[in-house]
């Protein structure tokens, strides 16, 4: 019932027998191997488009060095006020882009396109003194479980490209946002005007696998020194191209996004159906929100579940009894239907 | 033949049996697994001493996070004219310290104690308009192949006391040198005088394992702030903890080591008894600098081997015919007598 | 009629002629003359305190290098939502403490203590992810022309002091901030908890003269370096010195802020007694802020009269007519009676 | 007697009344008077051409934030190894432009063509691990009072040119280096092949006028973002502006200089002829270095001469007594012809 993160689960086996493969050979470092070139290949083959892939460490310098990658001076860049650019990477964004972020709120943790405007227009070409509109981020799937449709990215990208900025993805979760959507990953990027994503592998079955994707290579002319200048060019890079090897492969990626997701169904049916527990907000993604009875959550952690407490919003906090509490529960592709139904059981017994 | 670099080897096969283990288990993101504290507690076992240890992705950045946990405005960090640090991180260590690297020359890829102290003296504490000194950095074992002896450590150090700086160890193969000065950690460290470590695992049989040791955890105060807004918190960062389990269980990474110096060994004898190749300089860990005739070089990279040719420093210039090339052949855990002795046989034959 | 801002007004005669005399002089130059330390000497004496004083050249520097002064890796800096640091620096701040300005809100341009006990309470310590508490910096008069008082000072630094974080307080307007509070520089400072102080001298007088002050000299052991570091260490220092000479001389600075204190209040009466204007908030230091009917607005610029028009924030919005416009109005020390009047006499008659 | 440093002197008296007139005005600010907008023209008819103009406060700013408008990620800066950007900026050109800066070695404290050549062959443009050229940036006149020939110019703008590289000149001496050459602006800029100059006018008669100029407007397309960004954005401007009007106005500047030269030759010829001291090397600016019997030297002092002493370079060494003392003399715009000869009476003396 480990239910605190998708980052809590370990790696999947075909994952890492792909690693064990490659633990045994020798292979040119820093990305010139063979295997490197096959799956950045891979990755044009999968965008249906010439791409630019680098693979870093983390989440957090995947976001970082793709916003770094289109930094101006006194720039700033619009993101949801729960982005995790904004709540959870300790300003590593703004250090290697030399940007500040600027929070745009919007429900269900998506930018409303209204808010964009009007905060962009807070901060046009020649402010010189504010600073200048540079780029926009969204999350897909968002952090709050939430999944932007199509044509609600299209809306936050209009404005995007009206006002010259490129558009950023952070897709930590973007297996688990593209199969809800049955999209492709064209159509929820380029096709839809994202410029760079950070497309994330280790949420989703890989133990480090995160990539910058550019979708228009000529962004990432000079992206290789900044990789590099941000310490996170590995020497033996192969073992992230591994991972991502057997990730895309035969489709793993979806069937294990496609899994986490089923699982967050389960629990969604699930506590619907509970009289101690509702849930605080529909999700479509592996993320589910719940209000729960404190005796529930603490009988459930007694039991061995784990999972967070969530920080309840101002505006939530009359919907929210003094004897509940607000939690997150994430499924990954390691979550099994017992450990779900195992949970329910507590819940309802509590 | 793959002597190129140890970092073309993959992972030795407990560390991958210890990833494989590692991938079936649920366990708490961000370091906050049991597995991690334990490993970190194995490090203050091997270094006889309590040390804070923290995982980065790659050597520039254990180097560069470790030099910005001693960082001084306007400060100044010696280092070796070809250490690492200057000349192969892309500017990254200056990037994350604030500081400027301060080449300072010495015989066999070592700092000159009196070269440094010259050096130092150039930049004293209230040299407002110059910069002043902040830290000295060493390479253990060098990057031209040689090792620093405990002496030498010491007449460095001593210097770095009396100026009341903190004193960095770039351990990218700390194992290789390690064994080949028949050292504990503890001896080759902190009884020395050094105070911040660069451990570096992924050259010595790991697919990423870089640790930066604080002897002193009080410096560490602030390092994991340093760490997460540097992009280099893994979320799985068990993974890493495995690696160094296992690398440091039953002495695997020491017995690695002296396999790969061993292989650099023969290597050393077998061009010494070469009439078309010999030694560029002594060395006693894993790398081996050597002139070949030209006509050797091709004949074994025709035949597979994988070696780069060396710069040649001015100094060295007539001592190199025109017919003649400089190389570097690096061995590592996965060398075999093997390869080293048909890379020899294609030379004595060319 | 210049009331666009009191950086428009040139410089006052005692200080020019101060200018004069020491445009004549040779003498040491990087603030290490003899009128330098005389000058240092004079703000302890100023401050009843040894205070530590660095000059530079814009108040942007003097608020930027006070919060680098006191930086911390990952911490985050709260100030009022329409602050100096927020709106008008470009991200300066940020560039050079390496921090984030986490905006607070609060009535009348003054950050609302229980705001910012609710802000902080999200940035604990031990925040890795999200980033820590570093510092609180409040406006002096505020860029909304009112005055904390010194109980509302009190009330910030308490919740500072609580927290173990540096107080900072930009006195781009400390003058007219100090005669309205009828207060010494003393009790408005460091007798409140306030440890680094933006001290101005620009805009009331001076044609370039920002200092910062460290009360704790202990705080600017560093700042020596951070200065030159940052490009703000004048060759010809004594030019500044020179200013702040005649500024502190005679209580020249306070008469100065006095009368342009006195020329706003000539506008708040005026205006209070207009038909077509009237105050769109109560303020005590030298910036009006009105609403006037745009027949009068655009008469007072057709005759000359220079001001900004200022946004209207959403919560005033319903209280300004569609025939209205809301504009700031600066005196200064420049500012003649005159001016005031002939700007009402042109409001009456539109 | 004040040799010290040309900026020990005071302020022109031309300067000066231009400063006290606009002391009295109003006027925009931030740079948008009409006095700013006249001699940013002022400065394209002095060199001939459209430039962009931005004033900063220091020459350690000027130098600065020029390198940072060429600045690219994993960049280097190839500069003399006496450069003041290497010597005396504290770090500041590696802060804001990112980039480290490499010295170059030559004669006269100017860079060798063949050892630039040679340096930057070390820095390709795909040297992803060791960084990359960037820039390359001269000084004239030079640290150590000579200057570059428009032919040595010319040599060096080939090599940048050849690896598309933009040249910076530090002009803090630029008015001395043109006089002596008998050049107009455009012949010893642009016309050689310099993108960006650091143009001073502290030491030469202003009290704070520092500008960039751009050759090239379209490089400087972001630069006010970056003077705003960096803390060097004015709100009095114009009275920057006021003092270049005065000082290029009926070529007050360059008689300046040329007045400080004379006073340099003066001196130089006064050396030439006496027992107890010889001139260091030939130097045509207004920095003179001599090698003085130490009791002249004390003896000077002692009656109230100001000048330092200057480190020996080991090249040097042997060539000067230990009885000897190595020593600059720098002149200004205030030196008088009386100061000259007293010194000179005095060494004779002693």
């Amino acid at each position: 019932m480990f239910f605190a993160s998708d980052n809590w689960a370990g790696a999947h086996s075909s994952i890492n027998d792909r690693l064990s493969r490659e633990s045994t050979r020798f292979a040119a470092a820093y990305g010139n191997s063979e295997l490197d070139k096959a799956v950045e290949a891979r990755f044009s083959e999968l965008f249906e488009r010439d791409v630019s892939v680098y693979f870093v460490s983390t989440g957090t310098a995947a976001n970082s060095l793709a916003l770094a990658s289109v930094a101006r001076i006194g720039g700033v860049v619009f993101a949801h006020s729960e982005a995790h650019v904004i709540e959870d990477e300790c300003g590593a964004p703004d250090f290697f882009s030399g940007m500040r972020m600027i929070p745009v709120d919007g429900a269900g943790g998506k930018i409303d396109p209204t808010n964009l405007s009007r905060r962009m227009a807070g901060f046009p070409q020649d402010a010189l003194h504010h600073g200048r509109s540079a780029a926009v981020t969204i999350t897909q799937a968002t952090e709050t479980g939430t999944i932007y449709t199509l044509e609600e990215i299209d809306a936050i990208s209009a404005i995007a490209k009206a006002n010259g900025l490129p558009l950023h993805m952070d897709g930590a979760r973007f297996a688990n946002a593209l199969v809800a959507l049955k999209a492709t990953p064209a159509e929820m990027t380029w096709k839809r005007g994202v410029d760079v994503l950070s497309f994330g592998g280790t949420k989703n079955g890989c133990w480090c696998a995160e990539a910058i994707v550019f979708f228009n290579p000529e962004l990432a002319t000079d992206f290789g020194y900044i990789r590099k200048r941000s310490a996170q060019l590995f020497s033996k890079t192969r073992f992230i191209s591994a991972q991502f090897e057997a990730y895309l492969e035969d489709n793993l990626w979806l069937d294990l996004a496609g899994h986490a997701n089923a699982m967050a169904d389960r629990l969604r049916v699930g506590i619907g159906a509970l009289n101690s527990a509702r849930l605080a907000w529909g999700t479509t993604s592996n993320e589910v929100f719940a209000v729960l009875s404190k005796t529930s959550a603490e009988a459930a952690k007694e039991k061995g579940a784990a999972f967070y407490d969530w920080p309840v919003a101002p505006a939530m906090q009359d919907a929210i009894g003094e004897d509940e509490v607000l939690i997150r529960l994430v499924t990954s592709f390691a979550t099994t239907p017992d450990d779900v139904d195992q949970f329910l059981a507590i819940c309802k017994a509590a």
